[in-house]
Order: structure tokens, then sequence, then C-alpha cells
């Protein structure tokens, strides 16, 4: 089945932009409650995924060896803002494990903390690596190479830690991935189909029922993520509000190229969503749509309709359209 | 009939996002020469309306009055860079006309140059309007209502300037049209089909075939973009460069949400293209693939390569992908 409209763009009297898209909702036995679009869809999760590759940093008891705070935990799933609350913790994670920023083999990435960045560029101090979006979980990579005592090389595909990753996302999707993508921090990022990521967010939704080594791992990640919504993106993005936003319990992480998960502990649901063109306004209005018609967010609260219905406005400061989802898709 | 899929992103061994889009060649006679998907769906052209907007400016007998240079003619279809080439030029035409940066009715707008966005914020200065993309436009708007000795509120609907323009576009769509949008710099933006822009385009390029006074304003326009593609946009850009690469006279116009326009003075026709999720990484590939089908661009240019087939770098400069027309679609 092909790609549904899910989103829409609105300018005066037209819908100037329309953004289709594909979601699962599966829940814990994998069986899937409700798609829109192709289940089968293969896609790359991309920042999506982070849950998954922080698994055997747990599962590894690196974790623990480690001391590590459930912030460092929800900083290891974390695609963060590199605010000052970030790089600050990322930047004491690595000290106590005896690695510095030059360890870390994600790109400088520009701060997405408006005033940080432009103090950065009034000190000429170029973009670093520390507030790369990625630099938790890479600093949960260097722990867990640590803990093995592997090289350096973390982000090879044949690296003890990409290996062990590789073998968990294989567990949690019940899916044989064939192959993956380079992601926007240099490590390997495994395809799965739509139908696989919501079975592997079901796996982390229902895991505290389950007392594996894996389960316990997939639990203790998405309790640090509810737990430390900041940790997870930050103050303006669609994860950290809408996580606070929420009615009952909710994990929730967005990937590049307009992928999103949810995780619903309460219901062991799991969920799985992407916009076909790879645009963020829409992944953030479709998620917001699929959790309201669970009624997991309130289409009220202010918090939910910014990233659900938000206003589009101009240079000028005018209110000239909005962004919403498509009436009747999710229902 | 629905939108094409036009231009696809790969990661790895997947294409991780596509866009789909509507195009349409119109030739002299406004008949339809070729088309992808359907014709008949209503747009907001955005910027790539500048040249209609600038219509009455020429026709009125005013660019003429204030003597205005092909480089300002230019820069009233421009959506530039807020570059010093462009913010030097629009401030003495704003002088010229015994008008300033705090008459353009356009809400301020950060410099897409970097050195000098960069600068200001060293500079602890604000975005400012003359920086605007469309602040060429409206000092065009300045000097027609100056010309017209009309109000200060040149982008209400019912100004003098809004009517002109209103009737102009009407006129070369051949189209009544059904309202409008409010653009990015609170201007009106008149809904046309993608049939009525590519023939409006088309009555730009058959233009200088014509002596009334409406195809001597086009034919001047688009003489006007074709000399000083550096006005237009700036550096690094689609419209610049690809008009620079171009092996036959071309005009070239962007406007927001994935729409784009182009005009070949030498074969007399006119193209419409959208992206129906407003992606320009998708317009910028497609309008290119298009433009090489017809033999206007050569694939093998880098400067036109650039935007048809762009490689995908991460933050650590590896090229983990690109972007690509889909095979067999512009053919």
């Amino acid at each position: 089945m092909g790609a549904i409209e899910m989103v829409e763009v609105l300018r005066g009297p037209l819908a100037e932009s329309c953004h289709s898209g594909h979601a699962v909702v599966c829940d814990a036995t994998g069986e899937i409650v409700k798609a829109w679009g192709d289940p089968h869809l293969q896609i790359l999760p991309r920042s999506s995924a982070k849950m998954l590759q922080a698994l055997p940093l747990v599962a590894s008891g690196a974790a623990d060896a480690h001391h590590l705070t459930p912030q460092r935990l929800a900083l290891s799933c974390a695609s963060h803002q590199g605010a000052p609350l970030h790089n600050t913790e990322v930047s004491a994670w690595l000290s106590d494990i005896g690695r510095g920023e030059d360890d870390l083999i994600c790109g400088p990435e520009p701060s997405r903390d408006t005033s940080l960045r432009h103090q950065m560029i009034r000190d000429g101090v170029a973009p670093r690596r520390l507030m790369n979006n990625c630099s938790g979980k890479h600093t949960g990579f260097l722990t867990l190479t640590k803990h093995l005592g592997a090289g350096p090389d973390y982000c090879c595909p044949d690296h003890a830690v990409q290996r062990a990753i590789k073998d968990a996302f294989e567990t949690v999707t019940n899916e044989t991935t064939p192959g993956y993508g380079i992601d926007g921090c240099s490590a390997p990022n495994y395809i799965s189909t739509m139908h696989g990521m919501a079975r592997a967010m079901a796996f982390f939704a229902s895991a505290e029922t389950r007392g594996d080594t894996l389960s316990r791992a997939a639990a203790r990640l998405t309790r640090a993520m509810i737990a430390h919504p900041d940790y997870v993106a930050g103050e303006g993005r669609a994860c950290t509000h809408l996580m606070r936003a929420a009615k009952e319990p909710l994990a929730l992480k967005t990937g590049a190229e307009g992928y999103f998960i949810a995780i619903l502990p309460d219901r062991g649901l799991g969920i799985s969503l992407k916009i076909t063109d790879g645009a963020t306004r829409a992944s953030n209005a479709a998620i917001a749509a699929l959790l309201v018609s669970l009624d997991v967010l309130d289409a009220d609260n202010p918090e939910v309709a910014r990233f659900l219905n938000p206003d589009v406005h101009n240079f000028a400061g005018l209110r000239i359209g909005e962004i919403r989802p498509k009436p009747g898709v999710f229902t």
C-alpha cells in the first residue's frame, strides 16, 4: 500500500504543500494493532534507533560499571540541542571514563541552542564535537568500548560495539537487517521495516513485564527517557515538550528524514512513523496526531498544539497559515 | 492525475526519502507541450511570481522614470541572499527614490551570506529589512507607489500596486485567480494553476516577438534576469548557478515550498514545477533534471551536478548518500 497523506500546510485558502507517510502501531506480541500505508516498507530509523544502540551499553554491564545515572542513560538515547545542560553532562561523563572530546568520532555540529551558538560566533569558536546532537550516544559507545577493552574505531561495522548493536537490533526488531546506511554522526544505522521498528518499540514498551537481560536494559532506558525529557532533546523540541505533556508515561524519539517512534509502557504499544519526504515539520505533527487519537496527548494543550497544528508566521510576524494533520486520517 | 515521484534521497543501499511533484511545459500559444502530474493543480507560485509582480513597475513607465538599470530590474525579480552586493544596490535604489529601509513592509530577515550574518551577530546588529530576500521586489513596489502617487500601504490587496499586479497576473496566466495567500514578505501571492504559471512563463519566453506594452515589459525583465544571475539569487544558490551554466538563454526563479519556474526565450517555452511537500532540495534537482532532458543544461557540468545530483555529507564530512532525480521520469 502506498503512502497516506498525513499533514498539510495551509496558506490563505490553499493547502500549499502536503506530506505523506506510513505508520504502524504494534502490541507486545509484535502484532500490528493499526497501520497506515505500508508496514513492510524498509526504512532507516536514524536517531530513533538510539535506544536500540544503547541496549548493549546497559545489557553488557558497562552502564553499571561506570555508575551511569538516568540522565546519562537518557543522553545515550538523545538527539540533544548542544545546550549547556547537555554539554556539561556529556563533558563530565567523558572525563569520568577517562576520555575526551577528541575521542568522539561524531563530527562537529553548531549548537542548536541559539544563545550559545551566537556566543561561540562572537568568541570565534568553531562548532565542536561535544555539541553534536549524538555526543551522548557516542559517549555511550566509548563507555562500552572501554568496558569491552576494544579499539578506538567504535563506528566501524565490525567493531565489537557495532556488532553488539546489530545483534540487539535484530533481536528486538525480530528481523534480519539487509544492511545499513552511515548516519549523520558516522555510526552505522541499520535498515528495518516499519513493522520491525514498531515491534522493537513494543519490546521496549512491554519490557517491564519481562526479566531477561535485554528486557531489563530496555526498561531501564525507557524509564530514563521518560524521567528526563530535557536530556532527550531540549527546549523547543517536539520530543521534550510532547513527553512532558503526555497524559501517561511516553517515551518519544525523533529521527532525521521525517522518522519518529513512540513507546507507551502502560499499554505495551510501540509506534513507528515515517514521512516519505523526510520533513520534520510533518513528522512532528503526524506523531502528535497519532498520539492524540490514542488519547495519550490532549490536542487542546498548547504544548501539544505547537507541534500538532502550529501557526506559520512570516518575517514580519504575521500569521499567514498553519500546519495541520490531514482531517480524518488519525481517528 | 496524482503527483509523480521525481527525486529520491539515497543513504547507503536505501532510497531513504522520496519527493513527488507536478510539472508543466507550455509553448508560446499557451498549449501544454509536456506535463507530469496534474496541470490543473492550484498552486501558490510564491517568489516565482516576482517577474509577474514586477510587470507593472516596467509597463507603467515607473522603471524608465526612475532610470532603473538591468541590475535593479533583476533585483525586483529576485530572492537575493542579502549579501553585500544586493544590500548595497537596494540601499542605493531606496535612496534614489527618496525612500529608506523603514518604508519597506517586508519583515527583517537574517542575511543568508554567512560571513555577513556572522559579522552582524558579532556586532550585535539585529536582522534587517534591507536583507530580506524580497527587499528588491519591495523597492520596486515603492518605486511604482511613488510613480502612481499612492499611499504607503503597498501590500494591501486593494492598493493600486497590488491591483495592477493582479491585473497583470491574470492577463499572463490567462486565468481568473480564485484568491491569494500572504507571502513571507507580507505581499499578496495570487493562486494560479500549474498550467497557468507555465503559460505565464511562456508569455515571458515569447515576449520579444510581440510589441505590446506588457510583452515589452516581460522581455525587458527576462533580459535583466539573464544578464544578472548574481542579482537574482546569489552565490551557492540554484537559480544563479544554473542560469550561468545554461547552454542557451535561461531565466530561472525558485519559490518557497518547492516551487520553480523556467523561461526559455530561444524556444518560447515556459516551465512550472511544484514539489508537493515543499522541499527545496527536490525542486532544485527536479528543475535541473527537466532542463537536462531539454538539453538546456549539461548533466556533466559540475555547476549543474551540484543541484541535479548532489552528494550528501555528514557532520564529519563523509559522503553518506546522494540526492538524485528518479530515473526515467524526465526523459
